[in-house]
């Protein structure tokens, strides 16, 4: 901690401290401007979302996804415009992160306090009633009398339905264990619509998706492979790239679902192998196993080295560790830091949904 | 963690997500609206809460009470209106929790946030200034500076004492160790008035309460013990019903002085036997013992084959362990959830006195 | 913890209850009124603070501390005008303290609630991205998708330096190991000007100032002497008293540039030796040791007993522990209570420049 550094004077010289706050590249409005223009607004689906929990990603068809985004693409179009008008105004988020989360809890609260909302938060499962041996669905009720809604991220799959018995506010999911989290995947396809948005209408060459990961035990994985089946009819092929280390790709029942959906899947092991092909490429480090984390192989590491097709894009949940090299940041290949900034607007399009306070943002016409 | 459920793909079928918003039960607003009815508003009484710590239920005088309640019943009859006017507008809440509680903290938490005020947030003593040496003088100044009212809860019984003395803003004791919790206590009283109006003006039948618990070392039942003298004349007897297990049921004076107040007391330790004569059912699952919890012995249990009067209520501060049993939800018994909701809105009362913002919300005439 | 305080009943009084809200002291209005009136106002220079990150000390000449010393004087002046006005309105800070401190973070969280903005709080290292090995630019990458401004303390002095690299939000150090901590050093200038104004134009007699512990280990040491050399006309002396358990006072270079900067620097051992002549006792019980802390000496202590000068002033960053004697609280000579108080004010300023609000509270001629 000793102070050694000799150059920290001249580090600390004033002109160094300026920044440049807004810089030109992927993550600018052009995207969620065109994605605005070319989704008609419908009401009437944004208000189906009214008076219902978000546990899963089967929960989205094709018509309330795009209306989510067209929601997520005029926020994001405009930030500052729906950040002075407060539509959550007088609503209070319980933000409770049982399995800690910086990254998700933030972007949530974000999302709620950038529409004018209260929150308060739950960052510890050690300090609650849960420790005390207090039931799931005591807790419901309890989180009834104190907000108007509940994001919820627990290592258990089974929490989020065990609260849900006793809820008569809306609970969203943000990740039960190995099970699923919705809506990372609604960011992701999200991304991937202001990237091509001729998949919106199936028109278009269909691509080639890789994922690095393993589905049975990734819930980023899970909920995205679910969406995907969605646009089916603009995927070519859906690769699941692993290390060789688990014994099981898909968890009972899982590949069934999604063939039946119109994905065509293929296993491999070869990472280098399919990467020129790929026209996204999405990389997930980090897999469960009981209650802890594993990290994927060696081998499975995107660097500016990766043989990757010219017009190719990256997306990552993130946090990142070494699986995907800082240095392909400044390549047209990353989309990842722009799928966790539209992870905040869709967001925001769903709880003005869940609270019922689409009225306040929508055109009247 | 593994995704073996072979029935989550059918549990997320979107129709099952849906819940009920509003819910006909006891905690509907017949009886706020009715309270709201009965006692006439005197805004003096609730200015003379101004400038003023909340330590005791001794604090408390029957007139206090009533319009303390009218105005929680105010709130609880017409939410919305309040959480849209902000009365405590530009006010900032130091929330500190050196002993951690979700249920508590979320309680005052929301009910600060619904009167639309800001909150600092203090959820674990480790991290504070006290676990470094500092004084509760220091940290009472160290408030002044940066809130607008505190609202305590400590293991230790001399805390709020402490701090007290350099506070020029208002403190309210939200648990010390084993000597009160008069805001629970206000919760209970106002409660039992919903249920049974005629309490206030003495009138009706009187009726029989039995506590299960030790008031020499449960904080909640010292209270609510304190504000029962207040409506002596509406009891026909308090019985203290515990386990056997403690060797000392009341602290040095505390059943002299409640005898001095009116209540006439009885201790036991055969639960079934007197349940079928009690109107009030008040247990609590947890006794201090130095700086742990104890849990009530085996036979200090409510089950839906207690043999409960038929319309009396059952009481419990939460969270709840065995000792009450869920089977008792969906019974007319149950009053605990509305206990809950209600100490919301008596909290949002107090806290709208304290900060002097009582202009803000009463009719002016 | 069982309650044996036969006195409780008596201290419970309601009239033992009451508090006065104002108290006739130092900390009063005359002297920040004073400042404002003095000062004249340069709204370009606090526009000069638009799109700059704060790390150290050494960004600020006289003319920036002059209008800053003036906005906070307004702020503090009218504190209730300017909470109800909200020009952070829409704002999100995030509040990163990955090295615990509850009094920095709610000083800086009070000055930005006051200023009617929003805030989420990271309070814990343990449960962060960090913890994972997130890399601090990615961290960086994430709040600028969050919020509108970071406040970070932590204990590496290099985290902030990285954490800037990647940010197009602006960052404030609130504590960077043993390197530097500016908004204590500014609130202490501020104090310093309340006290005696005439120091802003170079009049008066000089003084002499005494500054207890070791500026190579004491960030609030470090940045606070980079400060007082933008005002060395008005000091005659800066004696470094210390307890002569330190091998190295001062860190490489320092004492050179400060010399350089214009201030006399004398070290030395005897405190009680040096009081009668000082005007101001600057005291700090803690120093930096690898990644924990030392307290300073046994000698190194103000009690009632020390041997003051009649209008001398005691500073104190504050938290204190057997250091400074609280015999000396009610004394003239405590201006450490005022020095915390200001410290807000100065945080409100700053921080609305660094948003870019100050157009909404600077008077518009």
């Amino acid at each position: 901690m000793v102070n050694e550094n000799n150059n920290n004077a001249a580090a600390k010289d004033d002109s160094q401290m300026s920044f440049e706050p807004e810089r030109p590249d992927v993550y600018g409005q052009a995207q969620p401007k065109e994605l605005l223009r070319l989704i008609p607004e419908d009401h009437d689906v944004l208000k189906s979302l009214a008076n219902k929990h978000i546990i899963s990603a089967r929960q989205f068809d094709k018509e309330t996804m795009l209306q989510l985004f067209r929601l997520a693409a005029k926020y994001e179009s405009n930030p500052d415009r729906f950040s002075e008008s407060n539509p959550l105004q007088g609503k209070i988020l319980i933000s409770a992160f049982y399995e800690p989360s910086t990254r998700t809890r933030l972007s949530f609260e974000s999302a709620w306090h950038r529409l004018g909302g209260d929150i308060m938060s739950i960052t510890d499962r050690a300090s609650t009633g849960i420790a005390k041996g207090e039931s799931l669905e005591d807790i419901g009720e309890m989180f009834n009398n104190y907000g108007d809604c509940v994001v919820l991220r627990d290592i258990g799959e089974s929490s989020v339905f065990d609260m849900m018995h006793s809820l008569c506010i809306p609970i969203i999911n943000a990740g039960n264990g190995t099970d699923e989290h919705p809506t990372q995947a609604l960011a992701d396809i999200y991304t991937i619509l202001k990237w091509r948005p001729e998949i919106m209408s199936g028109t278009g060459t269909p691509i080639k998706i890789g994922l690095i990961g393993v589905p049975s035990r990734m819930r980023a994985l899970r909920s995205l492979l679910i969406l995907l089946t969605e646009y089916s009819e603009s995927i070519d092929e859906v690769i699941i790239i692993h290390d060789g280390k688990s014994e099981k790709i898909f968890s009972e029942d899982q590949q069934e679902q999604l063939e039946q959906g119109g994905l065509k899947l293929r296993v491999v092991t070869d990472l280098n192998k399919e990467i020129p092909s790929l026209d996204i490429v999405y990389i997930n480090s980090i897999a469960w196993v009981k209650d802890s984390f594993e990290v994927m192989g060696q081998d499975m590491k995107l660097t500016a080295d990766s043989p990757l097709k010219p017009n190719s894009i990256i997306l990552h949940p993130l946090a990142r560790g070494d699986e995907l090299s800082p240095a392909l940041d400044n390549t047209n290949h990353n989309w990842y830091f722009s799928q966790a900034r539209g992870a905040v607007f869709i967001r925001m399009a769903l709880l003005t949904c869940m609270t019922q306070r689409t009225g306040r943002v929508v055109d009247i016409l």
